[in-house]
């Protein structure tokens, strides 16, 4: 009789396009002991949260196809993509896993909310998947990915094992380093984002327009068991991540009231 | 001595552009009873989830301003109109509410990650402030927002008096009636799209492209506690939406197996 294989199967998106070192590194780190399919926008698209095309139609390109891996590149978000992938090429075949990332950027506290690579993870949960996003605090184009070796196929075979709940999801961030302190399950932490727009004045004379920047402030910085924390002390953080998005304490308080 | 004004001030946004009908209905209906600061999109930008807008300036324009009603139509996302109107418009006076809406088109359920109507409240809530999101589940330009009329002001004053706890908001949602059998608070139903994708073939030639659509399919049809049994036996369903994200109960076992 034959053996179950062991090579899981994997569904792989970014936000940062399909040619962003970040992906091209999990593809390099992981295609040794899986298989992939790789369906990634065809350019940058950070900040696009769970962001989903209604007004425009979406191409799908073949860009890599050999044995274990194939790559498309997508005009439309990482959601899209997600979606795409989930119904026009998985064929019947299902993920072990489904990975956003390795996101260029910092996706810990708030910003939970504007990621498009935790929006990876979320529409793969919400379609019944088991899933990951991976960030690297660090936004430049050539950030170094190395240190996060030793660690992306130990967690994703973790994440395979555990059997996440329905409607969860894991996000998972790294910090700058050379060499991590550890791995830290977290809550996420309260931040505020501040001063977030640059000025100027438009050399053709059609008035101001505004640069979205801004600065994030920790509202909690004292809390330990905050994701934040542990990404400014050197850990990994790991946010088990619920897409129900229920104030459940505020049910009852609010039937009183309305 | 001065009575306290009972007059409040509201930060108004919405994902359809504000000229849409439904900013214009809710504009309408409250401008008589509060002052309105609204700070909308130029144009469309449904299914924009949390949507910040990272590779563009953003320009702002006055488009109304009188005494009460100032209206500006801005070129970036429904996140970005807020976040503009907090960073560079509010100029220290703050907002009683944040509404989003009146959405045209149904954000009840997993809709609630998709959904720049809740994006709009989400960034509100984010940034400290209370923060409603009100949609009707009529997709249509030329829907009829006439039945919400005795609601919005009732459910706009109240949101205010609640008092909301931090890092929460409320997602309000009308179905399509013409008398609403009451208010039920509820939890967020599960739901799934699926079939989401039609394929045409360009005139062209350029090969085959993908329009995103769908049918969403409720998981748990019985469950009267939720948002969609609410909206499709006629009630108007309000659910209490936390921004922290983390999922508590699964810390504990992630802290063993990780």
């Amino acid at each position: 009789m034959k053996q179950k294989s062991t090579r899981p199967f994997l569904l792989l998106s970014n936000d940062d396009g399909y040619q962003a070192r970040g992906l091209q590194f999990l593809i390099e780190v992981l295609s040794p002991v899986a298989d992939l399919l790789v369906v990634a926008p065809d350019g940058p698209r950070s900040g696009n949260a769970c962001k989903i095309t209604c007004d425009l139609p979406i191409r799908l390109r073949l860009v890599t196809h050999r044995r274990g891996l194939s790559v498309y590149a997508c005009t439309g978000t990482p959601v899209d993509c997600v979606k795409l992938a989930i119904n026009r090429l998985l064929k019947g075949r299902v993920p072990d896993l489904v990975i956003g990332g390795i996101n260029h950027g910092d996706n810990a506290s708030v910003n939970t909310h504007y990621s498009a690579t935790m929006g990876i993870a979320t529409e793969a949960a919400l379609q019944g998947y088991p899933a990951v996003a991976f960030s690297l605090c660090d936004l430049r184009p050539d950030a170094d990915f190395e240190p996060l070796r030793p660690y992306i196929v130990d967690l994703m075979f973790k994440a395979i094992s555990i059997g996440m709940p329905p409607l969860t999801c894991l996000n998972i961030n790294f910090p700058v380093a050379e060499r991590f302190l550890g791995v830290k399950v977290c809550r996420m932490g309260q931040c505020r984002w501040e001063n977030e727009f640059v000025q100027r004045s438009d050399p053709r004379g059609a008035g101001p327009y505004y640069w979205l920047v801004g600065e994030s402030r920790n509202l909690e910085p004292e809390a330990e068991d905050t994701d934040r924390w542990a990404l400014s002390h050197g850990y990994i953080s790991i946010v088990p991540t619920t897409l129900d998005c229920t104030a459940y304490g505020l049910l009852e308080p609010l039937q009183k009231v309305l």
